[in-house]
């Protein structure tokens, strides 16, 4: 039996030191990222027994990923890519403080997640997992990547799962219609829909008061819950019809990205353990903050931090 | 001739990147750290004449200690502990912003310093020394450490030297009812007392306004001085029944760990040096607050330096 | 089903940079060593499903050593000790070329794993694993270490298990009498011996030609197979009343510990796989000799790299 | 024919990790400085053809500064120090947050540049360049280095280029009265003056109103454009008895050290492309606010980074 | 006026620290590396005006490889790819030594490169060069780029370049046959051919005695210079008919990758400076050697340094 | 009671990674050297109270060369610099394996030593020491030092000290017969002179056979010892008419820069303890190869490894 199941791309992260650009870096930072590995880290970081799938090239590089996420405890159910060109998604981070911001290349075409099909997976998994968990990222890859979201979802939700899915639109993928009409067509097979308000309004067009566009969407897609991301302004989710309010934890920011994977993994982690709604976005806004504080993508936290944080807020010297 | 004489422990100090945790991280900054020597490094910089006693296991981890202590200008007057098992405390110290905060783990229990014993230390710098200086963790490492106290606090006293103790209550060491016996029965040895607020009011069981803290104090102990330190709100001393107020220097803080051991060694410093108590909390606080900006327990740190902390106040560039 | 069940102690690797020393270096690279675990990261690296038990303390250095092991495939089964002075071991590794030689610090008194208990472990693995492992280091650290490596080489054994055990004295923990008084009331469940041969002699009282060694452990211990390393000259086994010879290959060596253990695993893991003596000496052999070209105590290889090492030898550039 | 000459010094500027001190640092980042050439990296980074003339070392750490400068388009016309003696400026610099402030060494006596003669240089490029720019710290370095560019200024007016000057008063160099007597003399062949605020004030005598000191230093010393810096106030320029005004674009400021040279940069490289006075100064505030963020004296930045800044001042994350 | 004009493909070069495996990294050494820029560059760095032709995306990465070329006094004609999968190849390269062995990962598919047009190129450059200079890797890339490539030497060879060609055979990229048919073709324009003996077997079938094969390959293609390389046995070319040998300088070899590179640039370079066979030879083998104790693939050189190992060949401390 | 007091230049020096070149690197390792201090750290390391005599900066970096020698137990009496140009020397080391070879760049010109006098000094250290040591490098700097170095030997001489000088040629700083002349002026108040065979030729014009050689100098400067060193084929001492010889112990070479320091630190401080001349060889080569192991010019060793050196010379692992 495991808790949460995640399914997507993962990729090799690379950044300059703080200060220094890509065009002029002698050395990179090595890490990795990926919207599913990420949430299934912050998963198992408190507690919650998870397992991410995908596809990989069989080289260093294509265990790398693995040796990392193991590290972090989670299981790996990979389908190992043993073609020539077989190969690792990159991308290039650069932090910029204001007002040079963060910059972000992909180089993710053609790597071995994209040529992904279902029956290369062990799908088993999915028959005996409380939650299953993907994002938009990933039907954005390619068509065969999209066809096993879609493949996974079902079955997940046939084998009695609870399924979440965050929107996570990412623009040079695909255009916005593009993304609604393929998103949306996965909605039948999701019970909880993470989504930024701005990609509520601009890829799923709904305007309007953000309690409004959570009862739209639950309504017309059937969704159990429906959480809306709101930046500074924290979340806010719709349950049953009733509606949850959350704030963020203010945080010293080293590292933005993850934040919203983080949120998930401590939304989905809390959920899974048992907790309701009102807990479940404390994990999550908790979570996200420590994040905040730790470089990578990845939320190494425990659900002791988590909970001194929802109960204390600061952070302070223990000795 | 020595200034200012101190003894305590002094431990190895480890600790992984900005961002990084102690769960994570490859790399470990190597530093040491102990009240007692960050006083002793601080009033070196300062121009004070220093010197610190104590144990070291005899290896290069001792040595290591000794070094760097010497580097900065701080002599050292070592028992060296030939034992199988003589062993260096350590410490590890994670960084991490709000909401995270700071993390240390301490690995000092049989350290070599626990198993001091007044003869073991060359006794006679104590005998010419203007001042002598200690803090409430060495009485809290193991009765022979807390019976080594007492020998050179009454020793340094006797020979005519003014004597000074930082409270520094240490909760993984001992209770708050084991601290406030042991260190008020010290107390008789003690000219000037450092306290925090907090620990006069959770050890000492003072309540009440500051100033009336302080006047009990000097009066239950018979002290000549007493040092209230409020964190930001500055500090506040009681000389001879006078009250003196100094706030913070505002500071850039990158490493706060010995920013108190800075605040002593300040006002130690002008105080030896024949400045009054007004001079000596100012020393206090721009030491402090340079300390801030500097990586490491230690405040390496110039005369020069600490009085254009007080007369301007600012940083700039100076070219 | 598990193939490998280790059992012992890990402690934190710390060591400066090259031609850096310890009293005086700034940094500290950050690894884990422990001769068993050694042995089930090379035993998973080549595909051999692995587990190792120990104590550790809980805390984020616990946890680090955990995150490690299993980033290398290896599972863990872990007594989490939640004692206020819970430790971990630590080891101060100094590089050194001829003539300084490798300096080696060991802080492991009082660490977690010296108050194991079997009951403490989950000793249900053991009786679902093809082999058993453990060495001469776990029962010199404390009574309970003692007494749990004979109970788990018993239970292991009883349940069917092949075990073996790396005599791997360390004069910094016992005397040679100590140890061959402890060492051979555990050989009566011990399957396979690995002893260097100087260890043979001094700590067993086995003088002679290496052939005879080899015969008089066996029949002396009713031991199945006794492999005996010589450093340079290569290792030699003696399995069944028949003899095998194995030499080294040749490597340029970046860090030479943990090449005993590399030995041990990549020997355990040919056999766990079925391979016969030769077969299982080659790998040792092999294995060994591409640790030496990693930084660390560990071999991350992989069973191609070993097999390319056994048919080639050489190195080479592929492109 | 190139858009942009400048002629002065570049050192090797030798910095140790924030946090740590010069007094203390195992370690130094290697960049290198100098207000001309610094100018001429922030006019190749946007788009201008730029080149840099001075005198260097023939060594090692003369080519470290060529290949530098080249790596970032700007074209170097050097006269190489065969000397004995021939030695590299060094600066060293120390960063510290507030209260300690910035630290800066110069080790510049003596440096090849300080011999310097207009006949050693190739003097071609100023015939046939839109613009030629130097400094106030040039003149101040020895008297033939103030002969060259009193030479440089005269040869590039004549030519028809426009010429500009950076006031940049270094009172480690020489006095208030010694610079007003030598750069005033300088300005008969300048056309546009920059000049802080309170060099304006303490070396040109100018007191007053910024408008008045402007349209005074225009009309006493016939110049065409004066572009007065006030640091956090932002720019004023006084252009054909024009007045305008720049705020300064927000910046979380990493290094700050360039910062007037990247102003300076990006207004003569809007200048060049064409740009009116309005467009320069928002160009040279970006530019600045740019270079805040980057690790070094030079703006790495593109035009299209200028650009977003002007449009949107904020920073983000771009995916 | 250029001396010497390369084009082919340049990549980013990221590799661990030495000791460390691609699997467990966390950093990248950041570098570029490329057969025909590695030529440019030691012709560069030898005093011989060296350009490079290439295709690259309009990105941070892509104007990496720019500065860092131009930085070594390489100057860059770039086709910008604008395309928005537009991509820059990377290659992971794992140092190891014996018996492990150096371990090349490429990730260079569908690279900005490989759709380069000779239209998309300043061919101008081509019409005023002294020589031409391109390798097997290139028309290995992609049909367009062998395409390019024979357009290139066939304009470079037309306009009295003398033309070059490094035979470079990628097994990872083509098989035999089809480097041999591709190859073949393009020595209808090259005038000096450099081949590694194994090459001269596998790719274009030519057994025997290496003065043979020389000649054989001379006289079937009309080649006016042969050079054939083999390892540490030296090289050995045959010109006008005459056969030249040249032995190896012995190296303490720090990073072999860029050997042969830098071997082909130290050799064109004498010949561009109007040297004979004999000296071209004692360059090559020269600049070979130096390369070795360098890290990267770029030979970062002096002529000075280059006619010293020819003269003395060890190297000892100068002071 | 002093030891061992020197007197001498300390530079900083300033060195890229291995691999790396001074034209490319952006980093340099900082550490300090110079032949009489690092022959006082030597001492000071064996066990010999040690000081170190100089002028320096009143600057952080003057304070960065007093800090390091105190870390290794040397006293420092040191005339501080207080004018505007006054300026710590540098030194540049760049290494290399052969055929490239250690290169050295020295920018020592007009350091604040140039300019020493003896009254500046704290000389009464003389008139209480057991031995002095300079070398021929500091009447190399100006005038002033070589007067100053007169001077210091006279004094030591006159208090009963026992003087060494070691001959130390530098041809950057003079010629031989420059070197000649001012050297053997000095010798009157030497009683160990140590040379290079080399130096002994080329400065000194002595010819044939190392015996003679020894002999010719001892008898023609009234030299009590001379030690004759001779790389790798050891080194020869001449003391009071008798002949003692003693070969190199092998090293794997990381840093050969001090090698000749180390010796005469080893061999200083072992006469100081009292030792015979053999015993003086014996320190002297086992602490030059200890230093070969050690990156920087200083030997940071024990009397314990010199003496395990001298036993077993080999290296190994110890645990």
């Amino acid at each position: 039996m495991t808790d949460l199941v995640t399914f997507g791309e993962t990729m090799l992260r690379l950044s300059p030191p703080q200060g220094t650009r890509l065009e002029t870096t002698e050395e990179f930072d090595v890490r990795i990222g990926g919207a599913e590995s990420n949430v299934a880290v912050a998963g198992a970081s408190l507690g919650v027994d998870s397992a991410w799938l995908s596809k990989l090239p069989r080289s260093p590089l294509g265990r790398h990923v693995v040796r990392e996420l193991r590290s972090h405890g989670v299981r790996t159910g990979v389908a190992w890519d043993d073609g020539d060109d077989a190969r690792l998604g990159t991308y290039y981070l650069e932090h910029g403080g204001d007002p040079r911001g963060t910059n972000v290349i992909y180089d993710r075409a053609d790597a071995s997640v994209t040529t992904v099909a279902p029956e290369q997976l062990p799908l088993g998994v999915l028959d005996d997992t409380a939650a299953f968990h993907t994002t938009g990222i990933t039907p954005a890859l390619s068509e065969p990547a999209r066809a096993t979201t879609a493949a996974l979802l079902e079955r997940a939700s046939a084998a009695g799962a609870t399924t979440s899915f965050d929107l996570n639109y990412r623009s040079k993928l695909w255009s916005h219609a593009e993304a609604r009409e393929a998103l949306t067509d996965l909605f039948e097979h999701v019970d909880t829909l993470f989504v930024a308000r701005r990609d509520a309004e601009a890829v799923l067009d709904r305007d309007g008061e953000v309690v409004e566009v959570a009862h739209g969407l639950a309504t017309d897609h059937g969704l159990e819950t429906v959480v809306i991301t709101r930046g500074d302004h924290g979340a806010l989710a719709l349950h049953d019809g009733e509606v949850f309010e959350q704030p963020v934890y203010e945080a010293d920011t080293l590292d933005a990205i993850g934040t919203g994977d983080a949120f998930v993994g401590g939304f989905l982690a809390q959920r899974t353990l048992g907790g309701d709604i009102d807990a479940a976005l404390e994990w999550g806004a908790a979570t996200a903050s420590l994040k905040r504080t730790i470089a990578g993508d990845l939320a190494v936290v425990t659900p002791e931090e988590v909970e001194r944080v929802i109960e204390e807020g600061a952070g302070g010297i223990s000795r």
